[in-house]
């Protein structure tokens, strides 16, 4: 563990991941600086992947967003959200029926497109679920918490049917100091009130990982010893880049605040091999 | 473990504690009979305490509550609520500064009363919280979960102070098949987001049985072996009144299901005393 | 939370609640100059007790052990220990039968007592367990561990029986640095092996809180209020005499280190009234 | 789901993954007929992997076993350990230093191979760690608990360092009834009494059946929809092909009890797309 650089670390690898938010954004917009960094990359001939755990938005629409924004230099097919891996699950596993899910009508439209049906829970007939075959917790926003979250218990508790997460994180950052329950954290609810688990795609998972490596390996030849992973977060960026067995780097530009480095290190044994400011410096 | 008729068992004991939700009255109403129970307890001499998780509504509420249900013989001092005990620790623990809670204004008025100034989260300023001194989770009811579950979180994780959970039922059953998320599961929801443990009140706890027994022992002599605890639910009624050291007995007219009741001891290890279709039968 | 001087405080009180690990003694022998606190104490006229959590030896040992080292006025009677809670437990809920145990017959003898027999696990015949009323964790010695842990598996899960827990503590310290797994952390291997959840005795529970405030009572009239709990552990000691709804006071003495106070109490939310060095400053 | 013959299932499948205990093996030795099902499986042109979770033998033991036991036909590179998928990490992510571990001689030698010298726990000297650069948990057996399972704890809090978990099974069947506490389970106590989560290593995990698919397409072209996992267990061979979208076959053979599924699935919402009570019928 070393205190370093990027540009200096990154020069050394083949391929970097970058998580999105914290790393290449954050609350306010961009991080500032960071064209230059990707430019670097670029100019170095170093592959590029983004791994976010952000569901609610289409490799597309992220895309278009990072262009709102003012950023050049990342390509759609760059993107790899959790939302993706959550599609191929329900495409190879869940081969006939609705799916039922809490989310924004966005999030279902790119996640349970596939020819399939979907159906928001505020429109699932309890006492009428034959046709209903899986659930989704896509989102947090766009639903009634207050009505949804109970009747998204009660339909999971009487009818026994596969249930993923597209996003496990728990929360997210929405400012400075104050972050809000994210997609992983309601599941989360449901999970503790009806004592399951359900499955939950996204870092610190390794499928994410291979994903994003498979995809990598079919635009040349890369071995794990060749990529950096860099995110803001211990118990998703570092924790999965470690156990995918690829070196890892903490930037303190997101949610890790740095006075409290050590500790959460020293707390969780979670170590990413180097720590740096940003992606910027 | 015996299955077995209510009455034929509560002669043996000097006193009897009862669960309300799922033993005296369900979704619907009082259960079926339930007042020649109690009539038949009135006759032998058997004290009567009625131990709630419902931290909604005080003694008196719950008293008027079971008048207009139709239920005589229970009187507004032998019922105990979780909040009361909620309650006391305020009186104790916090002797200066305004209570910011989640729950209706009834709740609040009840629990938090003693002279002291209670905020709900929606009118909490973030960025003023100089006067707040606690916080307490009071009901379900009564707030924007969308919006005020979000500010519970960010207040609590920036304002280091008592917190506390009136209820710590994690759901209530709203009908035949169908629960609710109850106070405690709210709570659950922002300790797991927070990785904290809030100060939980009401059964399985011994602090409700003690209060309970001391209670008793106002108005008599009373031993531990003097007493039956009966409830519905295995993990409170039954796990605190085991813990509590009296003898317990599982009904099965609330919320455990009879063809499971054999398979849910096994897994869980909590063993009734006595085993009954209800206090009626 | 103020930074204080024990003595400065705990004139302030008409009883303490004195933790003895930590606060009393430690690996050491007795923590320098602890006696003066107690003769002080004793001159004050301010009642005493000593809440621990070590169920592996009865109250006599403890106060050998006490006088050992050279401590006086600590009376018998005035040791509560959290094998005594488990010992009223058996005796109120396990009427006929063995108890099989984990632990040394010392353990056994004092907390198994009262004309019961006993049985170490290692004696058991898993294919006649018919005799087997009830099963107790009592210590981390006198069984080996690569037979008799598997064993204890293996017959909580054959025979579904009463389990309690007579420390729950999960590690003890043995030198500056170091800890040993405690009775506690056995038990917990088993219930996460096993999935359940068993009965567990000693602080932070109320139930210890309520013995020794009884007992107090016995001797004179005190209220909470009048009660300050000292000790060196937030999970157990703090958490505990927070609940109960009494002052406390968190000493640097024992496993918390001094410069992690701040972090872990807000990590966890468990807030002492009073902090100080040790009961002697 | 359907209850079915595993022959008619697996002929709609170009490959099947087979979990070893309690599916090919048990504690009696092969379960009986098993030689005519892998028979059937390489007479259609099948192919055939095996993913089992034990760590304590390497690829070439697993083999002689089977071949001691008196199964042809399942060729060593076809065998696919956890244990394979800790090496591989050690590999990349700790390259200089000593490995301290948990386990047998013979699991050290076969994971922590590759040049670099390995430690047993009871060796470590706890005041000079300086040459440790990682731990790992290898097998239950091949050290003394009641000692190395404390050393272990306070070795890991002395030093913050990558701690593995070779097999993340908590248990191991010994007998029809009994089981025994396997790797993951001790490591499980130490994560707890520690406050930390290591990196495990084996099914449910998607990185074992990564690490098969991609093996399995080095010798021809198979898509995730070409592939049956079969297991005698939920909550990793189940859970684990459901998540990595492969269909997935529950068989009764092994710790599944027949009278038990449908409510373990119920309470697990761990869904198989097939039921049959061996690969043999």
């Amino acid at each position: 563990m070393e205190n370093t650089i990027f540009s200096s670390i990154a020069k050394n690898f083949k391929a970097v991941f970058l998580d999105s938010y914290g790393v290449v954004k954050n609350y306010n917009g961009l991080i500032e600086g960071v064209q230059r960094s990707i430019d670097f990359l670029r100019s170095e001939g170093i592959a590029i992947r983004i791994l976010t755990n952000d569901a609610s938005r289409s490799q597309e629409q992220q895309y278009d967003n990072f262009r709102r924004l003012g950023l050049q230099g990342i390509e759609v097919e760059e993107i790899i959200t959790s939302g993706m891996l959550a599609r191929q699950f329900l495409k190879h596993k869940i081969l006939n029926g609705k799916i039922a899910y809490l989310g924004t009508e966005d999030s279902a439209h790119y996640i349970l497109q596939s020819g399939r049906q979907s159906v928001p829970v505020r429109e699932v007939n309890l006492d009428d679920m034959e046709a209903i075959a899986g659930f989704a917790f896509l989102d947090d926003e766009g639903f009634d918490w207050n009505v949804d979250i109970n009747k998204t218990i009660n339909l999971i508790n009487r009818k026994n049917m596969p249930v993923i997460v597209a996003n496990s994180d728990k929360v997210y950052p929405v400012s400075k100091n104050d972050v809000s329950v994210a997609t992983g954290g309601i599941a989360k609810l449901v999970e503790n009130i009806l004592n399951r688990k359900f499955i939950h795609f996204g870092k610190p998972d390794s499928q994410m990982f291979n994903f994003a490596f498979d995809d990598l390996n079919r635009s040349g030849h890369f071995e794990k010893t060749d990529i950096l992973m860099v995110g803001d977060t211990l118990a998703t960026d570092i924790l999965g880049g470690n156990k995918f067995g690829i070196k890892t780097m903490l930037v303190l530009s997101g949610n890790t605040r740095p006075e409290l480095v050590d500790i959460l290190i020293g707390v969780t044994g979670i170590i990413p091999d180097y720590i740096g400011e940003s992606i910027v410096k």
